[in-house]
């Protein structure tokens, strides 16, 4: 498989004509192309262009409205709600963002619900933007069924991603964005590739017993969450905050709704942001917390959460990009 | 080892007695003796009357404060701050918690920030009084240091317990209350006790190493985190949220303050409490989760988080206390 390497400006052209082509208007391709220029620029690229496919899809099927405009909402003083109306998720996103980071401003603690979106994108991106307002954000998402809650034998929770980050003033945010399954799909895929086995507690088999066959878990098994019935409550919780409190469609719902057609299913998602401000340590928590993060990173083995991304950002590193894929960008961009 | 079964109104006699027999007032005593009462009854004695030679020997070396009287500050429309002055943290909760939900109810989302308390209780009880108000409850705490981070080699993280609790108008409520740590130290005690080996990934040796060997683990060893990496960045948040956001010590500057008397060290917890009616599904959301819970708990295999705790309490069976425990509580009531 041969790579090409490219400037951002090329991976941001490139996504943002291809989603024009496809049904996007511009506001939604502006929106959809940053996550997946900052993927890129990160070196996540299974956030990047690696997702374009998948955004075409949707649009191409009619799923997903690339036209729509979501409306934002003040439910109270510190509840803000946009209706993405069948949308991608980041524009709504962009859209809640300045009423959230006010609220929380104002009131110390404050939340945004999406609802009617569909989330596509690495979640570490809206808790960023929070941690750049010197706010602590949480993030949680839920997704179509693939992880099986503890004691299960079979896919009932989404992946059901929860994302947290603390600002550092004058330094890149401690972030974590992390999937309640104890080992991406993506991963279990490319295990299955190149034909190699899975850690224990990757997954399941079709006869839901443990396997270390990335295939068994993929055709007909199902993922496993991250540290047992622990790992199995967070994904519990993610689905009550991003489905239950918001009205949204549960993964087990998502699935039953959903077209199949390789973009992600409709759903909520619940953010949360509080000013650290606010909460009777504002003169000391940012000083407070350095010492700790030293203290934290200078164990030996030990890496701040979200460091590797800064680091990929700081080095500039261009974009290395499949062929295969890009050749599938310019087909999808003109049609075909 | 033999053990007494005690109606529950001698659980709570013995725990009030001990307690102002040794510098508590009345108003610590009764809100102590709740919580070890709520734990006996539910069947979790770990957090019943086996905490009471620790709340005994805080209270005696002076380190814990049996009679101030916490202060209940307003620092904004949404975060209700209480300094507990170097008292045991239940009162402080108890006399804060009006305030809190008060605020959720009005706002849609409030937060309770323990400041210069000691937490030696289960998390799920404010948790659970939250879901009574109709609320959805987040509380976090830090302990001192006992869980290596992912990586490491040594203890930095405490156990760090983390607690979610969701209301189901007419049922029991559904709540998690989980350590950070891969297993609870007193299992891994017990393990020691009784000779057995532990899991693999519970914890360290002395030297770092990956051991099965409790003892190992227990003297100058490690606990590890649930999950790797993500159990470490769930313990690490929990401390920037009880510590760092309210300037609280985290675990290891509680381990450097604390005179290690077998009583808690001071710290810090945050409470959230979110309205379920003010984020826009206030008639469904309720029906909409039990369907939820229905299709989860129906699953082989699956049991609700916190299940089995109403299923003790439902039943009613009476305290099982070892005699030498009660032994030990008649002495501490007579000083010695």
């Amino acid at each position: 498989m041969s790579n090409l390497t490219l400037p951002l400006s090329d991976i941001e052209n490139l996504a943002r004509q291809c989603l024009l082509a496809n049904g996007a208007n511009a506001a939604h391709a502006e929106a959809l192309t940053r996550t997946m220029a900052a993927a890129e620029r990160d070196g996540c690229p299974s956030h990047g262009l690696f997702r374009l496919p998948g955004y075409v899809a949707s649009l191409r099927s009619g799923k997903v409205d690339g036209n729509a405009e979501p409306v934002v909402e003040r439910l109270s003083s510190t509840v803000v709600r946009v209706d993405g109306r069948g949308s991608y998720a980041p524009l709504s996103i962009e859209l809640g963002r300045p009423q959230l980071v006010e609220a929380a401003r104002e009131h110390g603690i404050a939340a945004l619900g999406l609802v009617n979106v569909h989330h596509f994108a690495a979640l570490w991106i809206e808790v960023e933007a929070l941690t750049e307002c010197g706010l602590v954000g949480f993030a949680f998402t839920s997704y179509m069924p693939s992880v099986a809650p503890a004691g299960a034998q079979s896919a009932f929770f989404g992946t059901n991603p929860m994302a947290f980050g603390w600002p550092r003033p004058g330094k890149s945010p401690v972030i974590f964005d992390q999937a309640s399954a104890a080992m991406a799909r993506g991963e279990i895929m490319i295990a299955a590739r190149d034909g190699h086995d899975v850690a224990e507690g990757a997954g399941l088999d079709a006869d839901g017993q443990p396997t270390t066959d990335p295939k068994a878990i993929l055709e007909g098994g199902t993922q496993l969450p991250f540290g047992g019935y622990k790992g199995s409550a967070i994904a519990m919780m993610v689905e009550l905050l991003a489905a239950g409190l918001l009205g949204q469609p549960f993964s087990y719902e998502a699935a039953n709704e959903d077209n199949k057609d390789g973009g992600p299913p409709r759903g909520g998602e619940l953010i949360i942001a509080l000013d650290p401000d606010r909460f009777g340590d504002a003169e000391d928590w940012a000083a407070h917390c350095e010492a700790f993060f030293d203290a934290l990173a200078g164990l030996e083995g030990v890496r701040l959460p979200g460091a590797r991304r800064y680091t990929n950002r700081a080095q500039g590193t261009q974009p290395s990009v499949p062929q295969s894929l890009l050749d599938k960008i310019v087909e999808l961009t003109n049609g075909v």
